[in-house]
């Protein structure tokens, strides 16, 4: 298992293709509370807009109900940072790539605000778990 | 014409009803080369989610695609903090906010990246120039 580690996310390498690695994330999210609020295809907008060629690489926005109500009361302005981005790319060698958002060091650019400092701590902490459960599954 | 700075973004309130301020900001970001790649009804997900009534909120996913690409090459991670959000809500008096993420703050966190600092200080100036944009409509 390979983990990695960022100044903005978390993440680790599962041993899965593509849409396998997107369907076991979408099921480790939501036994964390969080629903796949918005997916982007990266590949396929890079293809439809400028003609390139990149790897298959989609972006999940991940919410967790209760948390972003949460935020959103504490700071109007913070679906700036929501929601939760979760990265699922092919390594080109039938693994995939699995990372997570750092809720802390998104959030953390907002400043002196209790409230959102921790929601973000909490969102950081099911997020984390989440990306973990794959860790293991991926051993398994 | 009342404009907002924070610390990850910054944003104008707009004499517009929301679904207007909605159509006007995408408009003033197709000017900048971006697209609309995702679109978050808040008020509709904290419905469905939590039974809570929220004031009309969209989180705008806003797509430059050759910028997106040269940030993606530049660290393949960096679909965590992309695309960059742009906010519409209703502020109950007939004017909505209109708020961009700064995306220098955002990808500030990313660290030591000369590549990805470069596309976060085109992608600022251009959401810039796009809020100023409905400052100017708004006055008018």
């Amino acid at each position: 298992m390979e983990t990695k580690q960022t100044p903005y996310g978390f993440g680790v390498r599962v041993a899965a293709p593509h849409q396998e690695a997107i369907e076991r994330t979408g099921a480790a999210l939501k036994e964390q509370g969080f629903g796949i609020i918005s997916t982007i295809d990266m590949q396929q907008a890079l293809k439809k807009k400028l003609g390139v060629d990149f790897r298959p690489y989609v972006i999940l926005g991940a919410c967790n109900p209760p948390l972003a109500h949460r935020a959103l009361q504490a700071d109007v302005g913070i679906g700036l940072l929501l929601p939760c981005n979760v990265v699922v790319y092919d390594n080109g060698d039938g693994s995939s790539s699995v990372e997570a958002m750092d809720p802390e060091a998104a959030l953390g650019i907002v400043g002196e605000n209790s409230l959102v400092a921790e929601v973000a701590s909490d969102a950081k902490a099911r997020l984390r778990t989440a990306i973990d459960s794959l860790s293991k599954r991926a051993d398994g």
